[in-house]
């Protein structure tokens, strides 16, 4: 039995070997298609989730199992003050694997302790996003062949995205990669120190600019992050700080012809549609391996358990 | 692969086949039970309608697919200000076939330009509603033999009405169809105009009736549309408009006994449960029509891709 | 076919089958594994509930039927004033089996009158909720080896508790049970009496304590209820209430080393997690049993049907 709380969490070698996964299941989708039959995965979404929850739904049904959903748990009797841990304990006995997510960092690892059958991270607080790094580092993969020595940039709302925090914890594990940032202290966080271990990978400081024009000249890949509008008071702050993050096309002659653009949609102003019909674009491939990692990432958590029988609980039941 | 927008896309031939398949599922259920084994349906629902989702979902298990259901979009990041074509991009990266419904007339085209798999409408703004005219005409072809010449009688709210308006641009597929109308134009409408194309079938205008009393011994079919209530500021003029439209049992004296009384359910005031209990209704079977209808939609819409594999995406993944 | 409404309708030989099948799943789940393959069972939750729905679904997928699922009623076209029993009747049309859950007492009743399939009552106002009855009386079977002569305890919000009225329901199919209650008529309600039947079984009245740490020491189980802190204007007198209920460690000196304790689960206050670390935890095994008993229900429920095709309407259809 395997979780998936964090990038942090996996060497390289499993990276890897979910790489692996990713190009088997690819090559030959018909041969996991019972793979995980007879098994209940439950998506538990206590912050709501269309992208990341149909993700691994879609995943649970291609290789066969069956999906328990709760899409927004704010709607339940949580609001009556009872207990989340009541919850995901009890959620744990009904099902063969947990997929949550939570808006509060560290709830994970506490969730970990009431459940008995893998638990999948699907984004917590501003830091874990385990299932979307992978599908980032995979389409990398993909891409360059080879995830070491890249220089990779990245621009926008850095410091409340997980999924930025979780892609740079993910870097970590390859060789050589140089971080480039733009502006990751933002003007509304003026006197606020940006967390260090974010603009640092491997002992190396990130490069920091002031906008993405600046930037996109020096870097093969650029990951745009939506810039949070809703953590604005002054709505020409938040202009401003867009402005200097916003990808469109005509900042691409600034860049190598190679260079590759990722962002994880759905999209605000950050990121133009003009963007969409050009070689550069790689976030629509991110999209379309969001089933395929997920898979890979069910297979390999379940894997474990695959002498259980239908009603799965073995002794306890 | 083929897509339904509207009901104006198809043929009367078409239509006609699909009342084939549909004849065909009822009378050998179980030869399509794994028809569409493998594949999954997702239902995307940017407007809540628990009738037309279980609907589709429904007809999507009875044939052997698997489900990503989407049941209120409201809920989710859109809020933020998100792109709704990013989304349905991604849900048409991760499943066989979309069923959307948007309130937004006109959107469903745009969809179509970013999902490469089956679109199907499952209600848009206050124009279309093609599965919901397929059950409608369904339900007149199995109750008359022919729908050419009938009297078709609508009474309610029609102008705000997408089952109304997708039921009269269905019938434009018929003979000979002569179309009735209570006051389509409402006291709340007072100068505007009532869209001409409405008002008429194939050249012949529709006849309009001040009331459901007036009208009913005019047609062999009345279909009861709600009325809207929430469009109403003024609670008495609402009541004018219910009281005009507004079908109950003391009015079946003066139809003829082979009226058939329709409804898409479910109903507020305008369709009086004493009705229930006679031979006019036909709205109960208008109900029970709802999977095996849809049923016959997925497989058509589906039939063109049913050699592609288990993760269905073929070469692109 | 067979509803299950109200434990009242169940005989004491019923009830004891279903344990048998309860047995008979626990040993041989593969067995059942593919037992309503082909079945669609719809939860249609009026009031949403995450424990009892994920319940009834995980217990249909791991029977092999398929779900539709509605797991937020209030979100629908209902706010519109469109009429409860048209959904059910329609719902009635597209599945084999509808779960329900409603927040007014005697609805069952009413929607059974539109529903052709079987009907299980996923809870109901503030009397009914029998899959929890089973469930709780199967934890006390399962350790207590017979239910006869036990000596139950009731403490919490008991007025406003459709698990504990269920329970007390159920307890009167068994002989010489004797039910303890702590202050069953709260602060709260002074002035109005306490309901008769509720505070009597089988023609021995209960016996009441104003506190747990009376009643604690004079009962073989204690089945604790939340407190149901929204039914109180005055913070101090919901305090009050909750002091004089609620279970911790250090009552536990006062009781049988052999006392069970029990919870429906998620908890608020009145149920402090020092207990979960005892041997007198029972409320994990109740939880575990949530999936496992309602399959059996389910096996019951739809037994009658087994020869119906994958369209599953027969006739009708």
């Amino acid at each position: 039995m395997q979780d998936l709380i964090s990038v942090e969490d996996l060497s390289r070698g499993e990276i890897e070997n979910l790489f692996s996964t990713v190009d088997h299941l690819r090559r030959t989708p018909d041969v996991f298609r019972h793979a995980l039959a007879g098994r209940v995965v439950c998506t538990l979404f206590f912050e709501p989730s269309t992208r990341t929850r149909l993700g691994f739904e879609a995943a649970a049904h291609r290789l066969g199992a069956r999906v328990l959903s709760v899409s927004d748990m704010r709607n339940t009797r949580l609001e009556l003050g009872e207990s989340l841990l009541d919850t995901t304990r009890m959620v744990g006995f009904y099902c063969d694997a947990v997929v949550a997510r939570h808006v509060e960092d560290g709830v994970m690892h506490r969730i970990k302790e009431t459940v008995r059958v893998p638990l999948i991270n699907a984004g917590e607080g501003q830091i874990r996003h385990p299932s979307q790094t992978l599908i980032d580092l995979y389409t990398l993969h993909e891409h360059f062949g080879a995830i070491d020595n890249l220089h990779v940039g990245i621009a926008g709302g850095i410091r409340y995205s997980r999924a930025a925090k979780s892609l740079i914890a993910g870097l970590r594990k390859f060789s050589n990669i140089r971080l480039h940032l733009v502006d990751a202290v933002q003007e509304m966080d003026e006197g606020t120190e940006f967390p260090r271990e974010l603009g640092e990978l491997n002992g190396v400081p990130a490069l920091e600019y002031s906008s993405m024009k600046e930037m996109i000249g020096h870097v093969d890949v650029v990951y745009v992050v939506r810039v949070q509008q809703e953590k604005f008071t002054d709505p020409a702050a938040y202009q401003r700080q867009l402005n200097k993050c916003r990808l469109h096309r005509a900042l691409l002659s600034r860049a190598s012809p190679s260079l590759v653009v990722m962002h994880c949609l759905p999209r605000a102003d950050e990121l133009d549609t003009d963007i969409d019909d050009t070689p550069q674009n790689k976030y629509f491939q991110q999209a379309r391996h969001g089933v395929v990692v997920r898979s890979a990432v069910l297979l390999r958590c379940l894997d474990a358990d695959s002498r259980r029988g239908a009603f799965g609980r073995g002794k306890s039941w």
